[in-house]
């Protein structure tokens, strides 16, 4: 039997470093696979349908809105984005380990609807420091500075609904941390125990 | 500020080789301290207080077990054996990681007395390894191996009430994973959350 695999979220406020962590993941392990996601805006050039998003129409993803194929959906700017509920558990099923990088929003709706995921939440090492990356990455009015600030300020409090949280250091021990959760989740009693009781009777 | 260290509870039937695990646990990591126990037995020869047992008289420990000073406690033919609440806290503390041997009795009562512990269940390979190991122990009878095999086989029922079970088919191997566990449960939000929002307040 294949065991069910482990649907890794990684979220966190802007500027925290998500992006950066997930890549550093998925380079260093050929056994993780990103979550790809489902949009209605058009391929820009070199785009690939199932491996950059899933390209649907505005019509296919409503009747999936309603057939509950997403883990989560937003709207942006008249286009739809969303989780393919059917793409994860497909690879869950199989066995395979799922990242799934999103913000804040995203994770807490996809918490609702799948409650065997690990959700982490990554930290800047600082607030200070947070203060600097969103500075850093420029092209920001002061006011849209301190909008994009306090909102980072605000969302740290949604920590309290994850079940860990990963300081971004330094981006390499960010991600030993998240490689051992996610070898402790798999020893996570909730996940191992029918099979423990089933191979037992064997005998 | 001393960040409070983790109670590690290794447990499982008897033949799963939890001893064997700690002491490689232990050997490997000088920042990770065993608990000793307290006992009404005598010394025997080169036992040293503090370090293989605590040695105490019945009435000092019948006063502690008034006191409500033991995570667990157990009278095993005319003498007590039990697990000191005070000297296990003082190392958490101090923010020292605290392992626990202990078998499945003497668990579930630790985890009555210590939510924040880590519960790790140490499982042999298979039912019929375990019958091996047993039977490998030697010096039993036939109906005391029987009664032992089955004890075991319905100790495992109790992986439920437990965090983690790790399955101790290699000893380094079983030793690795519980390092994960250690590095994961250090990263919970619920024991990292506090200092978190302390944290962010400072800016």
């Amino acid at each position: 039997m294949n065991k069910r695999g482990v649907l890794i979220v990684i979220s966190g406020p802007s500027g925290a470093g998500k992006g950066t962590i997930c890549k550093a993941l998925l380079e260093k392990h050929d056994d993780l696979y990103l979550s790809v996601s489902a949009t209605t805006r058009e391929p820009r050039k070199g785009e690939v349908h199932g491996v950059n998003y899933y390209f649907l129409t505005k019509d296919e993803f409503r009747k999936r809105i309603d057939r509950n194929d997403f883990l989560e959906w937003a709207e942006v700017y008249e286009n739809f984005y969303g989780t393919p509920r059917s793409s994860v558990d497909k690879m869950l099923d199989e066995g395979k380990n799922v990242i799934l990088e999103i913000d804040i929003q995203g994770a807490l709706k996809v918490k609702e609807n799948c409650e065997d995921g690990v959700f982490i939440f990554i930290l800047p090492p600082s607030m200070e420091e947070l203060k600097q990356r969103i500075i850093n990455r420029g092209s920001e009015t002061p006011e849209s500075l301190m909008r994009r600030f306090t909102s980072a300020y605000q969302e740290i409090n949604y920590i309290s609904k994850y079940n860990y949280g990963v300081i971004n250091d330094k981006v390499e021990d960010a991600v030993v941390k998240i490689e051992n959760i996610l070898v402790a989740e798999q020893c996570r009693v909730d996940r191992i125990k029918d099979d423990i009781l089933t191979d037992r009777k064997e005998v």
